[in-house]
């Protein structure tokens, strides 16, 4: 077997000092933080569409990635040879999870049958490598937004004939993430909303995808699917309006349809930006409802207004994203999964390996200070303090549904407001820098 | 009693072609759209707090608005004078509604006990006005925002004290408006928020907010109250993130706690827009899930990031906002509350009426538009053939909940996806536009 | 010769209450408005690039376009095929102007030299058609931005030998151009910008766009060209910031280069909408600075954050914009570029024909209305008397540069300064509602 | 005289691991950084307007703000106290300069003779604190925003008695801050703009701001003020659209007015990132024209859509500032004034020493990052090695200026574009971030 990526080594920790441009700064795999190591708090996943599939196009240009599989005719063995440059770069970047797409794994064919064919002759390739190497799946996911058929939707198409292939589609995407172990499956709504309200009939559409979701829940119950079902918050792009906005959007889809109890949250921090919300709100949200499942780690960019789903890099707003995670306990099943890409200014081969470095140190770094954060309680403190008053007297009757606003209003006769305190929000940024420094 | 609009004269429909200025191009009181004339469609209100009590300062400069009460000294005296400016405003514009603000009506004291007393002594002369007039309440609601009592939050505030003086101050508002006989109260959650997640306990205060909204449900229930009571979704400003961010945000908050019977939605242009949703998407979505409340009608402007508080004049945004609420058989118990303010550098007194007249108008052509929209049935036959694939066969079946992913597996296998169809986004673009123009 | 589109017949105005849809509803191309028919006034343009090779791709879908050359195989057979569907379309739309690529007119070649010849091949058909239709070129333009070479820019690409090939292209297309009679070459800047700041020379690339601009110019004086040379703002997408962002920004390159003289703006209406601009004010900018060349008509949407170019449909936008080009005297040697795409799902051909019938009735409404409003004389009397106090005392010697600080020092403690006037933004808001509805 | 802040001890340098949370952890004033310290290098200063007159009110809310002189009520005697307090803070925290606003010194009179008698009654006492301290004054301005007649702006005003009312007020500001020894004056347009196209001659009003500022230009020569005069650059905000919009913006202004000599930029981060611009670019489009003046140092938050003039804490938006100001050779004669507030709800006295701490120990570690970035080398290898091509052969002769567009050709045709080089974005992403941490 050749090895696709020779200009790049196995990438070790070396700390800040070192001189090699392809190796962690900060990533120290087996470093103990807290409880467990870095590797095992961290989960990382590389997006098998970003790494091995994407092209580097954009709406004004044609595709740019070179990669070493571009000269290869056949489109199983080019899948193959995806498949096999993916565990190579894994097993170099010491990732242990991927994630895909049905249709990133093999080629489509011109029916049903034929992708699912393509898909049935690669997975015994995908297995083998599996068992090989340890590295396994963390969520397998079903494209639904590239053929035109999904112009307008899938769950959500004004055609029936549409919601029936995308079922059939999802059945076989999940089945085969069973056959791999997958830890997840994540029911992305690349189209689901619409254009314009004009041509739209939105009642039906959101009754339809809830009817989609119930259906493949069903069969994740009867195949034996035991991992998590999730859905991914997108606000919109390509769609004016996505139905699955941010968290607190689908949380209440989920309740009115009665899914909260079996989907959970895959939630990408481009796609919080994009919507407007700190990507920490989000995560936060979903850890207080229950449906924090999983992290699609990457960084977006408020000077434009698109998914640029650039490689993390903020320390600030990822230090903030793993503070949520060690309150929420850790990520598991779900994990730090980048869907990432190298822009397509940066398109050599080598580009993939500093993509995940960046993305990986930056999370390290993130994990230590959040770490030490949480460790000092210093900021707990602050805000255990700040709400102190709900521990006793009137704030405990409140907060113990005890007071109605009768109640409410003879306390206040006979009580002066007392000073208000100080929010702090200055000092309290300088904190989160020292830790984010020091860490 | 003085005349406080004596540039003002009583405002009558006189058409288009009419030289005068201070006249109605399109609103005819009593023309019949339908079953209904005008009037009873469109529910006007005037917003007390920025025609009475706004003064025209903005985050850069001192008030600027000139009014007849500016040398009025003396507190209640000023009060009263904007109560009878008020009421004269609103039958020389023909308008039958106002909302206010419990700190509207009469001066806040320096306890709530004064402010209570004020209210005490102005609510008489209010009624005695509506008595008069005819002229009514579409809501009530109480200001929880200007006190730097409230800087961070009144249900949501961070001290119980702060909790229950804002209950105490919310029993009274609404009792006040139970005995002026409102139609509404709202509950506008002007700093139910954050500045930052570096200082705030999210799920508590959440709950919070929860918590208070069920003393207020079971209060109204209490004093008989029989109007509905309402939250206005609003994302941003003054905080960073409101949790009554946009309507499926509250819709998944009211599920949660329970409260989805006992509240709907007061739900308004502007904020819709500072959520990045077209005005017509939350009306849609509060209607197709029974929570259409009233509107609160202005104008936003997205090359800049704030509230501007306009006067509506987007013909395309109101009447696709009309045509929402046709279809939900119209908009009582609620109305058509204008929102909006005059510009800071429309200060003179008749600026008011030119900025109602142009909100009633646009609103009258608006209403035209989309009854003739409907009327037609031109645009909802097309979304009905869009989506006449669910009305037999496994289109059928999807919806009747007979069929699951095998079934939709082995009909796709046996069925080719037909061609699909257009949806035809720039022809419905011009038919909207021709019946704007041509209503 | 086959007919392209049997769909699609000679477009005819029928007015409103037709029951044809595909008539023209308000464009009736020999009505006089003012000195000049609708037809001279709004020298209509149709974009090839986007009307015969847009594919409907989008950075999440594959094509959905279903066009009638979409079965031929050769690419020169198929060029041909959209030149002469592009004349049969213009011919049935009444359109006289196109505006093009290089490459739409003619397949890319493996090297510059095949290109070029492909171009040589299809040029002699493209006159001949023009020849015989009378229809003409409004403006050519230079394909610089969907090679991968041109991935970080043309003339401002880090490689000098990107710069140069693109200097190459230019120089053909700007020939050809010239061949065709094209009344203006614009030089769309698709990718002269950065993605990021760290691995950018902004001065050395800001320098190269202006040695390019100017060798260009020099090239059209040396073989003779007299059509208008054009830059294009867009503030970004693809890139992160773009050169030619807005028309102030080119205005101040333009002059620093000292190349104000020799290029104007082709001004778009969604560009300047990304850029947080409306699209008036970037049109007044230009005509106050004489740079006002031509117009890419279409439409944006501020609830997403990329360049949608929908087919214009809002009157008020394209009103005033036609309020500006009245006021310019017209748009010649400009036009209106329809640079507008119909969406991905409007993928029949007939939709080609609603999207610009509904550009071409949103301006031919917008151009009355506009003329009507200036005609009136309505707005221009109120902004007189707004200014009138330039028109004598002190006044007047501010405007004469008459007066020093010291004079106005002097003239202010000697005066109050008088009760100011109200701006009126409500009332004209409306008076511009009644010209759109009244035109 | 007594202490305004006894709770603010003298800040020390103290190191992160100091538990005092009132020193620095970064700034360490005397710390040798390359050929300067620290303090040479910043030069910080301190807003007067935000730290001593802002109220802490907003667009919702009433002041908040708890202030040591808020129970002074004679305004003369508050002004003193304001002075005072002023120069206290400044000491303990180490800051050699501060900025004002005219308004800011002293009382507003009812007439601007008052207004004046006012700022002559004050400026002895700060003279006598300066000459005391030796802490001195950045830059003076006016405020032409606030008063009611400024509604529609002061230099572009629509009435001539506006204009010539500000002149008089800039006279005596700029006169004030020459016998302050001012470093620089700024002209910040804080209404120079339009909230409507409407009622707008945007012609007559940017001429005669080119007036305005040749009057104040002239004004400095005669009375011999030695100090830069400054813009500064604002898009929007509280005017829908605002003149001095950007960098480029002002620069085409200058550039047209022959201003560009005579004037500075004073470059604000909230307001870059107000008009979709880094930070870092705005900065260096100024240095590459020559126009960088100062720095008003805040922080912004695209999550919301206003000016919200936050202490800076983003490390990487503030190191890419510093390198920017390193590679001009410094920002004397300007600073980094913090034009920053305190939350509202940080409305303590201890705060303002908070908010300029955190401040000031980010730009500490800018710089220290910074200053290491720039002694590597190794940001400006990577950049200088990437547009090699133009130092020979045609990249020099484009540069020289010797190519014209057939030398262009002539060279595409004889060589194939070299493969080209990828950009990096990723690894420089993270070579950044290694320098901030490990500075
Ligand atoms: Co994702
Ligand atoms: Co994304
Ligand atoms: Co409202
Ligand atoms: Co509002
Ligand atoms: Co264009
Ligand atoms: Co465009
Ligand atoms: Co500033
Ligand atoms: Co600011």
């Amino acid at each position: 077997m050749s090895e696709y990526f020779p200009e790049v080594p196995h990438i070790e920790y070396e700390g800040p000092d070192s001189d090699s441009e392809l190796a962690f700064d900060y990533y120290d795999p087996d470093k103990q933080v807290g409880d467990k190591t870095m590797k095992e708090h961290l989960r990382f996943a590389v997006s098998f569409w970003h790494a091995f599939t994407g092209d580097g196009s954009d709406p004004f240009g044609a595709p740019t990635m070179q990669r070493p599989w571009d000269d290869i005719e056949d489109p199983m063995e080019k899948a193959e040879a995806r498949i096999e440059a993916n565990f190579e770069l894994l097993d170099k970047l010491g990732v242990d999870y991927f994630c895909y797409h049905d249709r990133d794994l093999a080629p489509r064919g011109d029916t049903i049958e034929e992708s699912n064919e393509n898909l049935d002759e690669i997975v015994p390739l995908i297995k083998e490598k599996i068992d090989e190497t340890g590295i396994g799946v963390l969520f397998g996911s079903a494209e639904l937004f590239a053929e035109p058929k999904y112009a307008v939707g899938a769950a959500s198409s004004p055609s029936a004939d549409v919601f029936a292939h995308a079922g059939a589609q999802v059945k076989k995407a999940l089945e085969v993430t069973n056959e791999l172990g997958g830890e997840g499956f994540c029911l992305w709504g690349g189209r689901e909303g619409y254009k314009t309200l004009l041509n739209t009939d939105m009642g039906l559409e959101q009754d339809n995808v809830a009817r989609f979701l119930t259906m493949v829940a069903d069969h994740a119950d009867e195949i034996g699917f035991d991992g998590q079902l999730m859905l991914e918050p997108k606000p919109k792009e390509p769609m004016k309006f996505q139905y699955d906005h941010d968290s607190a959007t689908i949380h209440a889809f989920l309740q009115k349809y009665d899914l909260d109890d079996r989907f959970t949250l895959n939630i990408e921090t481009n796609h919080a930006t994009l919507a407007d919300r700190p990507f920490a709100h989000e995560l936060r949200y979903a850890r207080l409802n229950d449906i924090l499942g999983s992290i699609d780690a990457n960084q977006g960019d408020k000077l434009v207004g698109w998914d640029t789903d650039e490689f993390p890099f903020s320390l600030r707003d990822h230090t903030l994203a793993m503070y949520e995670i060690l309150q929420n306990g850790g990520i598991a099943p779900g994990g730090i999964n980048f869907d990432a890409k190298v822009r397509r200014e940066s398109f050599e081969p080598v580009d993939l390996a500093h993509g995940h470095i960046t993305g990986m140190d930056t999370y390290a770094r993130a994990l230590e200070a959040a770490h030490a954060l949480k460790e000092s309680g210093e900021l707990e403190a602050f805000v255990d303090e700040r709400y102190s008053s709900y521990d006793e007297g009137i704030g405990q009757k409140i907060v113990e549904g005890e007071a109605d606003l009768a109640d409410l209003e003879e306390y206040t006769l006979d009580n002066d407001v007392p000073h208000p305190e100080s929010g702090r929000e200055e000092k309290l940024n300088a904190l989160l820098n020292r830790y984010i420094l020091e860490a």
